[in-house]
């Protein structure tokens, strides 16, 4: 985002963006409605929407199980578009600036000059390039490794494919699996948990912490957007990771009966997959509620900008709880590690949290009514409502019994959420104003 | 609140504040521990802390019934409790700055002075005493026509004590009720309605606009505080009496058989009452959940900045939503009412709700580990935590069942809630540090 300028065109680069995601959404649901998509009845227009859009958005929450009710063909089907609509999001900022032949916004472009000099068309071509080998190589390599551990199991053609599968899906943070229970089959299983995790991690990094890790690979020289999402991505990792284990340890539907390496195994893959990841090894409905609660949390905050996750990002609710602390002890200018933060970013991440927590409640509240949920499955509804949301895609159970409206309204949260609050105001902003009328400042009382 | 200064002595009006609060509480539990405070068994330590935090922060939040358990002893130390704590809070900044024998920080002191040009010291005790007058005014006509109201029901000596005690509980949006469902017995008498609601509502709007009120008695003389706080406490009990209206219209165990006057009553009252007043007219338990979600937002916005109420407060939410409409339409100044709203502004306004979120949402997790309660239940926790910060008092039900750990917590939340996060941070904070060196800005990507 940030890349409305003062060259106003016809078609802005947020418009496009929305276009080229409603266009592949489209695509998806005419393609997914063919017979040939479906193992034995075709599937409802609905189902097929809501699948395309899980898949282009890279959300994961299903309404049709993937592995046994799409044939081969629609499987191919949802992990294209999910190619398609994981690492295109990635790279928008760069493709958006290549395609409408001029700089990309301020803010990206700073980061970016400073990271890869790449400024000019050809070196955003060569940065494209670039972002596309990496994902690639990733993808490759996490498939062969994963057709090795699978081979035995399932021979080399069906290991092969679901390797692919799951390393799509994984490193575009879909979280779309061929089993019905996700990846609980490999709790403890470190090959496959580390691959996927590895994947979905890198995936969700973004961009510019990717090229950075690898071009620059030295703290010092990091940009502070890569030191903020490293940070950030770390810290709630660890925290999550003990908080669930301490939660978890003595719940008998989950951990109670596991050896202490697959309870650290478990913790992890379930404190890092909300990273918008979505896949998960323990039933998420047997969790706690204290549990589903910490879930929640970082599913609302996500992955990290330009990446492939979702979210409100690490690196927004860094600014957001550095400015809160930064006005605690006293306000001023706000500093982390030797720089200042301004305060033009501060707003846009208060603008960020904002509108996501208010489209969160709207949708939880509409949920609610539609789905005539009774208090009793509250948590299950904010659950579901983050998750479509931040395009995580866990669900504690409650997707596969959606009513009618109840899919329509977490088919259009999938689509907002993946897009964005800021990129859906500057799509529909009319130019702005710049004649605005220096009135003088006065005083609100706060809080 | 924004009394930290550059004279900086040995105790902060902040820790002050906390110490006068403290104080109150222990002072309080001690009464309320006496056998001559209960009706039969003494009440226990826990429980008598419980009840004075709730009194002395007007929150409403009891373990114990209070018209049944209390003799008319532990009653009357309620009320004052209530009356102190109420209208302490509503004059801090103008007590503390009497006090202290100094000016108060910059932002209460520019309204102050414009709405009431009372910066000398003697200008603020005038002030005080006309701040009290108005309350003392308020209480004493509702205790006279609620007395009247209820002679015929109770005779003279009980229903003045009743109009007495309801009067001083409403106008400090405290919610004690001598009933133990509230005020649902009067839920469609105009006389009750009205007049509990006029007091809380006034109560909550703080002392500015108040005196604005009856001083200006002009929209275009009003401060920038004032305006926005009426135009935000007004949408939000209009947007709230629609949605409910609609929600619980055909709910069998709410609206569904009255008649449409009591309808229209009993959404209005419902509306207004989570603006941290805390009486009640229907059961919330019985309510759908989406209402019950509904509520739970409005407490969290609360009442209005320099009243008796509590919650991040309606001033700070408009200023929120101001900036994200603004970042929304291209970010610059941000204008209202022909006046600019200052950065520093927001900074607090985002310091607030994120720290006010963060506290509901740690608090109701503990709640859901110490209540053992299953996801069953996680809107009725939220719906506690939720109406502990925000001193409403508003219950599904839970306080009567809480454990002992569950008491403690909720106490402290209450404590917390109503000197609120800021007073706090300033409190614990040390001074503010000046010799920040001037680093560069650098770019975050945000969203
Ligand atoms: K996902
Ligand atoms: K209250």
């Amino acid at each position: 985002m940030g890349t409305s300028g003062k060259s106003q065109k016809k078609v802005s680069p947020p418009q496009l963006i929305i276009f080229i995601f409603l266009l592949l959404i489209l695509i998806g649901t005419i393609l997914l409605r063919f017979p040939v998509s479906s193992n034995s009845n075709t599937i409802t227009w609905i189902d097929a929407l809501f699948t395309a859009t899980s898949a282009v958005c890279v959300n994961g929450l299903v309404v049709i199980n993937t592995g046994s009710s799409f044939s081969t063909f629609g499987q191919v089907v949802i992990m294209i578009l999910i190619q398609i609509g994981g690492l295109g999001f990635m790279t928008l900022g760069v493709m958006i600036a290549i395609l409408l032949g001029r700089k990309i916004g301020l803010r990206q472009q700073l980061i970016l000059q400073e990271t890869t000099q790449a400024s000019s068309r050809d070196g955003l071509t060569k940065l494209c390039l670039y972002i596309f080998m990496i994902a690639f190589i990733f993808e490759l390599v996490a498939t062969i490794i994963l057709t090795l551990r699978w081979v035995g199991e399932m021979g080399l053609q069906k290991a092969s494919y679901y390797a692919l599968f799951h390393s799509v899906s994984a490193f575009n943070n879909a979280g779309f699996s061929l089993w019905p229970d996700s990846l609980s089959n490999y709790l403890d299983d470190p090959v496959v948990n580390l691959t996927i995790i590895t994947l979905f991690i890198f995936g969700g990094l973004g961009y510019i912490v990717i090229v950075e890790l690898f071009k620059k690979r030295d703290w010092k020289k990091f940009s502070l957007h890569t030191k903020v999402v490293l940070v950030t991505s770390g810290l709630l990792t660890i925290c999550g990771f003990i908080v669930l284990l301490l939660l978890e340890n003595w719940n008998p539907t989950t951990f109670a009966n596991l050896t202490m390496g697959e309870k650290i195994a478990a913790a992890f893959f379930q404190s890092t997959t909300p990273r918008s990841a979505g896949f998960n090894t323990i039933d998420i409905g047997n969790m706690l509620s204290s549990s589903q609660l910490i879930i929640i949390i970082l599913m609302f905050i996500g992955a990290s900008s330009g990446g492939t996750g979702g979210g409100i990002k690490t690196n927004t609710f860094f600014v957001l709880i550095l400015a809160t602390l930064n006005t605690f002890r006293g306000g001023g200018p706000i500093h982390v590690f030797k720089r200042k933060i301004g305060t033009e970013t501060v707003m846009r991440a208060l603008a960020v949290v904002v509108s996501s927590l208010t489209c969160v409640f709207i949708v939880a509240l509409l949920l609610t009514i539609t789905e005539n949920m009774l208090e009793e499955h509250f948590l299950e509804v904010l659950f579901e409502a983050t998750s479509a949301f931040s395009t995580t895609g866990l669900s504690m159970g409650l997707t596969s019994e959606l009513t009618s409206l109840g899919k329509i309204i977490v088919t259009i949260t999938m689509f907002i959420g993946r897009l964005g609050p800021l990129t859906l105001a500057y799509a529909l902003a009319k130019k702005k104003n710049s004649t605005k009328i220096g009135y003088p400042e006065d005083q609100v009382l706060i809080g």
